[in-house]
């Protein structure tokens, strides 16, 4: 395994694979690992011959007071994990190098960064898909692989691809969740004893609203109100916000129909935390 | 020659030439080519194996009451020019393959796309940023080239390919001119005979301004003035602006000095013509 820091050996690197018609599999991370960065690390593994993963803490996506600075950093742990798994490359370059002082170009995915995390988050998904759009330029992988677990990310990155022509492919791979289902994060490691036990509320609440809409109800505020009933019983729990959506759009559903999304961040202390389920009704 | 319509087929090509290792060399134009376009398509097949032409009128770089409708639309007489040239590929994809029914993703490049045309063009810099990577990877040219007419579009492509890291070089050349000096451009078949006559004293003034900063001017408002009333003379011409900006950054400069560029876009009658001259005090 090799470790990169230079993005014009990266880039020379990726040159050489694009020549010998090498398939490249491209896992953008933001580091401390767990298991669901290696599910996709796995998967990279199986459907390509060079595994790339990125790690690279995107200034451009947290906001002010955001978490950019406390953000748990592991490179030493993450790189035992990535040369278990079989990965070829880790690129890991400097912030710096990234966004140079004279840096001022963005990508914005208009309609889909809006609602959800979009609303709370200015300015986070455009973040995310100028990182994107740089890293898919360096590495220029064959697949790139994300979690479900930001399903919007997944989506605003799937439509920037399209979009902009980006000759690269998406796989999207199911959430990676913890025994008591809390979704796995690296954000979890923020979380006191209490809090980590309250969070599995979190994926409680989801499997509420899968078993409401199963049974028949079409009612969103209903399922909402419902899943924030249960929420409330964890002392340290401080809903941001609970949405239903279509699956593809992420418009508002007042009417349960089609395939949706329950989306949720919940707020435990310093810590924001989100899930969510694709269902169908 | 090949005239290739589709965006997947175009796209195949370009992995194959990476694949062979083929330098492929690209010139971006909204068609209806003059000896403008066809120094950077000289240039392009000296420089590479494969020389790859678009010929796309692309609507999201004009604004409201632009001419996007009118602009002139010349495929037939492209193509000979293309084939003369020894042009391999013409690239012409319909807009609503470029731009489909749900399509939401746009390039910025915050800083460069403020000033000069900026200024009266707002969006404008937004839709060539965003088609010229759309482009980039549809084409995936090793080296992409652009005419020194549109300076500012030079800029801000170039501060985008810095940015995002894309893997192309871009060669940037100088302003084909009519033998009256006119800069070359598909808009000057829109001026009626006066017009065309009096656009003459574009690229006088800019010769004055060159004149006068060699002659030890360094008050840009003196030299602006003065250009100003050189191009009163012209009855059918309206200065929309003329403006003495560092060459770098597009910074309006009071006190000539370093390398600078001296823009104007000036109407005459419905139509809007731009010219510059880069010069050093």
């Amino acid at each position: 395994m090799k470790i990169i820091k230079k993005i014009n050996e990266m880039q020379t690197m990726a040159l050489g694979f694009r020549r010998q018609g090498k398939s490249v599999g491209f896992v953008p991370t933001m580091g401390a690992l767990h298991a669901g960065h290696l599910s996709l690390i796995r998967r990279a593994r199986t459907d390509n011959d060079i595994v790339v993963v990125s790690i690279f803490i995107n200034p451009a996506q947290f906001g002010r007071g955001e978490d950019y600075k406390r953000y748990p950093r592991k490179l030493r742990q993450d790189y035992q994990l990535c040369k278990k798994a079989g990965v070829d490359f880790i690129f890991c370059p400097s912030p710096s190098s990234m966004y140079t002082q004279d840096y001022q170009t963005y990508v914005e995915v208009v309609r889909l960064s809006g609602p959800l995390c979009g609303r709370f988050r200015p300015g986070h998904f455009r973040g995310v898909a100028t990182v994107v759009a740089k890293l898919f330029h360096i590495v220029e992988p064959t697949i790139a692989y994300f979690g479900l677990k930001d399903a919007q990310q997944a989506l605003v990155v799937d439509r920037m691809m399209q979009d902009l022509n980006f000759p690269v492919r998406i796989k999207v791979l199911p959430i990676a969740r913890e025994k008591d289902l809390l979704a796995m994060s690296s954000r979890n490691a923020y979380l006191n004893a209490r809090q980590r036990k309250e969070a599995a509320i979190l994926p409680e609440a989801l499997l509420l609203a899968y078993k409401l809409v199963k049974q028949g109800e079409r009612n969103a505020s209903v399922v909402i109100r419902k899943m924030r009933g249960l929420i409330r019983r964890a002392k340290d729990a401080k809903v941001q916000y609970i949405s239903i959506v279509d699956a593809k759009k992420l418009k508002q559903q007042k009417k349960i129909k089609g395939r949706i999304l329950v989306a949720l961040a919940v707020w435990f202390g310093k810590t924001r935390l989100i899930d969510n389920m694709l269902l169908s009704a």
